[in-house]
């Protein structure tokens, strides 16, 4: 299975791609989608939207794992952010994708087992899951790399547990 | 010159078209697009992304003019309707339509003469302005009339003055 994990913005979208196979999961390419503030608001959607187009036709993913609105900043980058995570959603939708939404709270505990974990603490177990040397670079790589950990790892335990179905479809 | 105007959002995205020449606005067409709460998110952005796509493939306006977020309303529902409002913006740019922002207080100064004044005045105003016999419903369609009214007014304006730009290119 090949996931595509979004850590939406829109000066910044940190993209990550991973397979996952018999609970192992391998890093296949990492990176972010950046739009110069300058340029007008509705040039950056669109570059955004086709960029992520561009990505799920290039690496074809199975789903695409977004993570949730952070409601800690401030009420501008919010709306900002929102307005990123709808161009990714409807890159998402017209390619057919099955997409899946993460809270942070849920990306924290598949990544590390616990909830409030340290970004730092994250980002680690990011590098040794994939098992790869350094942590992916910019942040926002680390935190879409994250996302897709997490839709792996929930997938996973619902074939094992058939329990309650934590996946929440966009 | 023909103005499309939005109040955007997702449950709900008012629109209203005018004509505008010579300083007179005439009523074209106005209505509501409506998502239902239970359609998944992705599903609603991009039916509303398709409905304005094809207000605007039928319609052919000039310019449109979309209200700016109201920053009084609770968390929720700025982030939906942030949402809502990039999937506008998306179908605007992707038809190549100049589009322009407008506060809703430089909607209420435009279309009453006042940037406070009460919703009521607002829609009493668009009836008159538009000179037809009822303020049309639902309100988001009043809204998004007062912001296509705001535009008209706007570049009017600046034919007149040579001012200051006081538009808002998205």
């Amino acid at each position: 299975m090949i996931i595509l994990g979004i850590d939406p913005g829109v000066a910044t979208v940190g993209f990550g791609i991973i397979t996952e196979s018999a609970g192992v999961q391998k890093l296949h390419r990492y990176g972010a989608i950046s739009t110069p503030s300058g340029m007008r608001l509705a040039l950056r959607l669109k570059q955004i939207k086709d960029d992520v187009s561009e990505l799920i036709k290039t690496f074809k993913p199975d789903a695409i794992a977004v993570e949730e609105l952070f409601w800690g900043a401030n009420k501008k980058t919010e709306v900002m952010v929102a307005q990123g995570r709808a161009a990714v959603i409807l890159a998402g939708e017209e390619c057919a994708v099955p997409m899946f939404e993460y809270t942070p709270l849920q990306v924290k505990k598949a990544v590390t087992g616990y909830g409030r974990a340290p970004k730092k603490q994250v980002m680690e177990m990011v590098r040794r899951l994939l098992n790869i040397e350094q942590i992916p670079k910019p942040d926002d790589a680390a935190d879409a790399l994250a996302v897709a950990i997490c839709h792996a790892r929930t997938v996973n335990s619902l074939l094992v547990t058939k329990g309650e179905n934590i996946c929440t479809t966009i």
